[in-house]
């Protein structure tokens, strides 16, 4: 009775009387913006290349993602089919020999491109694309590989980890690590870089939390791009560039359902899947990319603040007006070259020759 | 009567016949995107001290500039005179001796913080402040110079420049560098830092330019903070940040009226107005500020770019949440705090000691 009674006094507190004490207790609301509706127009201090791409509408569907796991297989498969001209192109205007193999059971593969410079030798960069955890399978996801082999003039191992509806969290992140664990047997960890970007780029900060959590030494340096660091939706960027970024277009999309079909249920937060939460010291020199209209500017920018608290060498880049993802979009596009020669000329100046 | 039809036709050419063609050669404009009015909140991965900077109303009366001279000088004295009991307390708290000299003419406050680091004692900063131009004059403009003498444990020595209606374009650049010229008979160039923000950032890299074109050595290392690098309202962020960033609102508020009050008449492209048109090869090391709201978020990057097309070492932080200079707003904010121990080891990487 004296419980019951204790039990009902609480429920009326907390419905009434006690809210007025509760409410000076906790920190007044602080008063959202209202921001009108606005029209951009194009930038015009980007080249003509870069205004085509800034120019595209939103992303059609960007709204209406699978509800299936068939249904994610099959727009993972039509994006990729879409898309390979364009790989195909890249890969032959950029002079890059590409060849299938699997390490330790992990697809792979491996771009040599027709230049290896001599100080990169010895040097080999490690591959994680991007696409949400689901989208680019195969070849479709080599892009970013693509453009470091070439103007980096190195070798890429470009890893084609396994996604959903195949294997879930954290699968991309076991093969990835499978892939690092195996160059670590015949390679120098300092002459080791690892690049990825949006996923791809979580993908590298997740891969450097395991890696010190399973005692393996750190690469030389990683260009961890515009990172799918939060994926709990924090960062004002999520707003502030929500209907302004053309590729992800909002936070409530495509890339975010597909990152919870990934995640399977498991807690958003884990740092394997939000590495802005994970203790970065120790990381090696790292270099970020993103773009003033990317709706995870913000999660790249956090993750160069908390870098550079953790001790950490690491630059940011952000290019004017572009969306998600867009500094390696075509290999024809001028930011899209010097992006990836600041990537090479900062891996070429950390790692061990 | 050869020439008066030569002219006729060209007349009647360029209003109609011609048109099409021209119009033809000319590339189809591009479409600008439509963005729906939204409702920001505060964002909640920054210190409770920047939410409440960030949850400011959007600055009272931005779109009500002055519009006469009197009307500026009135309101340059309003401001400081609002904000002189949040200079006088930044000095106390950050133990900074302030002194009022001139050098060669010139107004100067001469900032020597209670304790100067044994490798900066032969160094010295000096500092151009922000304001448009015309606003925060004598120490209202010193917020960023007492950050950098407490916590980067140097002397700073603090342009008070003459502004409109005292003085108009390039009364400001005159000023600055006559301190620099003076400061370089006693003191190795490469133990010289330039710092300032916003007009002071841009007034920074003018410095830079002009110095060029007199021959004078560059200074060891410099810190142009979310530099007005641009005022002729190109770049992205001015649109994509309007209404958005609380403290300049638009690029068509009182700070674009300012400068232009300022220029006087004068060719905003100048690049002793707009540096970012100017030749930024042979740049000293730099670092630049600001933040994801920043409505100069573009023309800070862009620098940014632009310095290390140059090849020079440049590097870039652009904190959270932030709109425009609140990265020295007040010395009680954590990423304040932040901000200045980056420039301030910035400056003790690359100046000589």
């Amino acid at each position: 009775m004296k419980t019951l009674l204790a039990g009902l006094a609480l429920v009326t507190c907390a419905a009434a009387l006690c809210m007025p004490s509760i409410a000076a207790e906790t920190p007044p609301a602080l008063p959202p913006l209202n921001v009108p509706a606005k029209t951009l127009p194009v930038p015009t201090d980007v080249s003509p290349e870069m205004q085509q791409i800034i120019a595209r509408p939103l992303r059609p569907d960007w709204d209406k993602p699978p509800t299936t796991a068939d249904g994610w297989r099959e727009l993972a498969n039509k994006i990729a089919a879409a898309g390979s001209s364009h790989i195909t192109g890249m890969t032959d205007r950029l002079r890059v020999d590409v060849q299938m193999d699997t390490i330790d059971g992990v697809k792979v593969y491996r771009l040599t491109p027709d230049q290896i410079a001599p100080r990169n030798a010895n040097r080999v960069a490690i591959h994680v694309h991007g696409g949400c955890y689901v989208l680019n399978p195969r070849s479709s996801g080599l892009a970013d590989a693509l453009l470091l082999a070439a103007i980096g003039q190195m070798k890429v191992i470009a890893v084609d980890y396994r996604m959903p509806p195949d294997a879930y969290f954290p699968a991309a992140l076991d093969d990835a690590m499978t892939v690092y664990r195996a160059v670590l047997k015949t390679t120098d960890p300092k002459k080791v870089a690892i690049i990825g970007a949006s996923a791809g780029g979580a993908l590298t900060l997740e891969m450097m939390l395991r890696a010190k959590q399973e005692g393996l030494p750190m690469p030389g340096a990683i260009a961890p791009g515009t990172p799918m660091a939060d994926v709990t939706k924090v960062g004002d960027s999520f707003q502030t560039n929500a209907m302004v970024d053309n590729v992800l277009v909002s936070p409530d999309g495509f890339c975010d359902a597909a990152t919870r079909f990934y995640a399977n249920g498991h807690d958003l937060h884990d740092p394997m899947l939000s590495p802005v939460y994970g203790d970065m010291s120790g990381f090696p020199p790292a270099i970020l990319t993103t773009g003033t209209r990317d709706l995870l500017l913000s999660n790249t920018v956090r993750v160069h603040r908390k870098l550079r608290e953790a001790g950490v060498d690491a630059a940011l880049q952000v290019f004017e007006g572009q969306s998600h993802a867009q500094f390696y979009r075509d290999d024809r596009v001028p930011e899209v070259k010097e992006a990836f020669k600041e990537i090479a000329a900062f891996f070429d100046k950390h790692l061990a020759q």
